[in-house]
């Protein structure tokens, strides 16, 4: 029930990742808005007969509402009946639900949010993109161990490269958090190249970089709104004379696959890294293309064990910290 | 003596602003290397023997180098021998002689680097983009009354649209900064309209946006980076097929006319508000053009009062504060 045409492109999504995978999805949400579809051999129903608003409050929803959606979801995970739970509802109330259900993994300060970011050259994990506004150093370097694992399995990068977003490149550049959360991310088990711009995020230098939430959900809106302007301007400018619009069209097959690299429907959900379970969070605007997309990342994440993995090293990593 | 190919793109700069405005310029800099030049009537030579590298350190170089071309120009504007001072230097050290030559304007707590974004509908003043990593909320209050003047000014605003940088637009969106900042905007004597994200800033939504130098810079690098990296990808898929190139030739002047929107040497160079005395700054890399704006931007300023207005309107705004 979570995108803004729910549960459209979630029916949808069903059938085609059954088509894919051949297996069942489960879908949660009220029974008589799922249930005696055509294609509902493609998926199971757990009813949930509540509906999250985008006016409820987070934290109070996550407890006034058991039955929403969302809360059933989290409970599949937290009964191991489920192994990932995609949704394309609220951020804040998905966020909320799953601290309220499923806690974090033991020793985390605070579950982030860590997108996958097109770059020059692949792919690059950002932690944290807006799940935590005012963050320590401690926290950073959490995003960086959670960001790492995640590169490694689900992305495949051995040894993933971990950058600090920052103003400079220089040790000693940036605010008070980035000169306080350096040496921390040097000093442990992790594959740090230092401090990277933008710049350098994006020409691909680094498999992970790490940020505040703050920082980190002016840098991807940002991202989200000069690519748009330029998309825009483009736009406009060719349209202006009749020879620029014919010069236009031959090339639209290259503004496509520019389109394309820029689609956030691409890259399927946003990992919450941290709660005690698989939880992977789409855009409201989500269509049935970016639904599959997450679930097909989502199946990634488990095939690669990510959560043993993320319980296991955290508990290894964190013991070496506080050692 | 400040850009990277110092002194070309100056001694270039000085004869086309003479052609232009009919004025000589004063350049300070080695006098050997500025004069006997068949341009030579186009300007005055201030004799700066010391030259500033990039590996001195700021502070200490503004005190041990008296005899910079920075230095002397800032003694230039301190003498009122000169309105306004232009250079295309390091910019730590250009902030450094500014604050030990010209101080601050009564009241101010930090100066703040104020450059002017092109955006959908115009242009937008973002202040700070760099100079003050660390920020409290009175700072961010400073910013917005130097911002405002300096539209009002300089860019023809009248009643400036004042916004805060954040990342939503509700209101309690935001880290502490920015929930703290809102209040003091809000009572003080500015438009203020409220919270923006980065897509409201670029539709042209306000014509100043205040924002920690920290945040500002990340917003600047991530929007010079996405708008490179975008330019690129489509680049190269324009050439992938003969058919798509065939197009992309076609529509040249549709892509020039955008790149000139995103051509920082446009916009003239960064005003740095709040020390006692005109003082602008370009980029290194500033080119001839790049500084002949910036020295009309500085005339601008000149004509329009600028250093006075800021020195009686924040002396009233910091009264009633303080009140």
């Amino acid at each position: 029930m979570g995108s803004d045409s729910a549960p459209g492109p979630e029916l949808a999504a069903a059938a085609q990742a059954y088509g894919r995978w051949g297996e069942p999805l489960t879908l949660t949400g009220p029974r008589r808005l799922l249930e005696n579809r055509v294609d509902s051999s493609a998926f199971e129903v757990a009813d949930a007969p509540e509906i999250l608003e985008m006016t409820d409050k987070p934290a109070e929803a996550a407890r006034q509402k058991p039955r929403s959606s969302m809360a059933v979801g989290m409970d599949l995970l937290k009964r191991g009946v489920a192994d990932a739970f995609v949704t394309a509802g609220n951020t804040g109330g998905a966020m909320a639900t799953a601290l309220f259900k499923l806690g974090r993994i033991p020793g985390v300060k605070r579950p982030a949010l860590g997108p996958v970011f097109p770059v020059r050259s692949g792919s690059t994990v950002v932690v944290d993109i807006g799940a935590n506004v005012e963050c320590k150093p401690e926290y950073l370097l959490q995003f960086a161990i959670m960001g790492s694992i995640y590169a490694e399995l689900v992305l495949n990068r051995p040894n993933p490269r971990v950058g600090l977003l920052s103003t400079g490149e220089e040790e000693g550049k940036g605010n008070d958090l980035v000169r306080q959360t350096a040496p921390l991310l040097k000093a442990a088990d992790l594959n740090f190249i230092g401090n990277l711009e933008p710049k350098d995020l994006y020409a691909g230098m680094a498999d992970v970089v790490v940020t505040d939430g703050f920082t980190g959900n002016v840098f991807l809106k940002t991202s989200e709104a000069v690519a748009a302007l330029l998309v825009d301007w483009l736009r406009t400018e060719i349209r202006a004379s009749p020879i620029s619009a014919a010069g236009g069209w031959l090339a639209r097959p290259a503004f496509r696959r520019v389109s394309r690299l820029l689609d956030p429907s691409e890259y399927g959900a946003v990992p919450l890294l941290g709660v005690d379970g698989l939880v992977f969070i789409g855009h409201g605007r989500s269509t049935d293309r970016a639904l599959v997309n997450a679930i097909r990342v989502a199946r990634e994440a488990v095939s690669a064990g990510l959560l043993q993995a993320l319980r296991q090293r955290l508990a290894v990593a964190l013991a070496g910290v506080a050692g």
